[in-house]
């Protein structure tokens, strides 16, 4: 479950509240192109605005549109024991694994982090993904943190900070796998470097892009774990002035955005304060989406 | 009110619940110290990490047990409907004053950020202080943002980020102070420099050591803002075992800590997974409490 590609779809809301019909229907996109994980409520989907009435909502909509398809959700809170609540509502609705950050008012120290981690991994009955997530988290683990939490029972997966480019990526997750035990997958998210993530070694690519266009990233992503780079290059140029704006804004605007100007949602589909791309970059976003067709 | 000293008391709680006892014990002790303001759920309250309901109940507890003394909470929240929610229950409760930070999971923008401030200003009656706190935040605000924010209607206070030493508080304040509106008061908090940014000019300290200490943080607070540089000096020494400790494990972990040493609330005192001092570092912590007697 925690390989190949897991897409992250947005949580479309209207007035503060999810639209289903909208939701549904990115799910079943998500289904009808075979990605190997379906994972409502990541940072993309929003789970941090969210109600644990909404969540449990959007993860019960979830499992009913995935088919057979496992769907994957983010736990995250402040408090422990609302984390554990999480965790029981979701694995009561049927997912299959779950996406654990270290979300942060008073950033937590290490110690902390880790007692965090060592408290879930011993409640829950599906595989844990440990989701590093320094710029939204606050939060940076230290190698020996990452490598000690994932001893802990029940993970499966790291989903790893994004590369800064193809070399960091290369030299990293050799050297971690070597760490690792050998059933924790690593998987790569950051839109832009996930290409050469796969081909260094990388197992998953969490994607945000694919929560909207799975066909051409799951192309991509069989591209790069097959070892072609010349394939995978070809497919990843088509992206990359998407992953210019990623770069600059965020996925999460830009995704947003393009969701609102493709009519795959209604615009505002952010919780506010966030906005969508705005004025010149989001007039530069549609003239990507008019140049390339993203599938 | 947002003038003098604004003591910030914990909220501390017994299994993730609010000790209700306890908690108007800390209020009581604000109130006979005669202290200018009253700020439950600031950070060192833990505003973010309890529900609307525990922070309604908190509210209404304070203003209870306040007497006379204005009482102004956080209303900080990541979704702005809750944040607007927030403010009406608090300005049904009777709070005089709002603080506001800009919270984040997904980074705000400046302009996002701007927006926020503006929805809110807008809509509330009581006078509102804005929240400047990066570390929690993981939001910087540029000069421009906090001159544009602080000419908004009912903006009363800048809370600002903790100085890095007595040169820039001095250099800071004035500077700021000439491009702000007459009528917004500046607060400093950090304690270990608060000393410093009053004689540099400061109105307000905003105080994490008042809420367990308010009779000897009021002492250094009015010598500072006589200018009487020697006796704050000589009042500053007293803490500067305790303010080495907030540098090295930050406020809050100390703070609570301390509470919990001193018998002013049983432990642990702070919301899961988040540990007070531990170890070694209670131990100094101990050696301090010991060798200085606070007030």
């Amino acid at each position: 479950m925690f390989k190949g590609l897991a897409a992250f779809p947005l949580t479309p809301l209207i007035n503060g509240r999810a639209d289903e019909k909208t939701f549904v229907s990115l799910i079943e996109n998500l289904a009808a192109a075979r990605v190997d994980t379906i994972a409502p409520l990541g940072s993309t989907g929003s789970y941090a605005y969210l109600s644990r009435e909404q969540r449990a909502r959007i993860t019960a909509l979830s499992i009913a549109a995935a088919e057979d398809i496992p769907v994957i959700t983010s736990i995250g809170a402040l408090r422990l024991d609302d984390i554990l609540q999480l965790a029981d509502d979701a694995q009561r609705a049927g997912v299959r694994g779950l996406l654990l950050s270290p979300l942060s008012y008073q950033p937590l120290s290490q110690e902390e982090a880790y007692r965090l981690y060592e408290r879930v991994a011993h409640a829950v009955s599906v595989p844990l993904c440990i989701y590093d997530n320094p710029a939204t988290t606050g939060f940076t683990f230290t190698q020996e943190l990452l490598c000690a939490v994932a001893r802990l029972p029940n993970i499966g997966s790291i989903k790893l900070s994004p590369f800064s480019d193809a070399a960091q990526a290369a030299a990293k997750i050799p050297a971690l796998r070597r760490e690792l035990p050998a059933t924790v997958t690593l998987g790569t998210s950051g839109d832009p470097q996930a290409g050469s993530a796969l081909l260094a070694g990388a197992d998953v690519f969490y994607s945000v892009a694919a929560g909207l266009w799975p066909r051409d990233i799951r192309a991509l992503t069989d591209a790069a774990l097959a070892g072609d780079e010349a394939q995978a290059a070809a497919l990843n140029e088509k992206f990359e002035p998407l992953w210019e704006l990623f770069r600059r804004h965020g996925s999460l605007r830009v995704i947003a955005a393009a969701a609102e100007l493709c009519g795959r949602a209604a615009a505002p589909c952010l919780p506010e304060p966030l906005l969508s791309l705005q004025g010149e970059a989001r007039a530069q976003l549609q003239a990507v989406l008019e140049q390339q067709e993203y599938h």
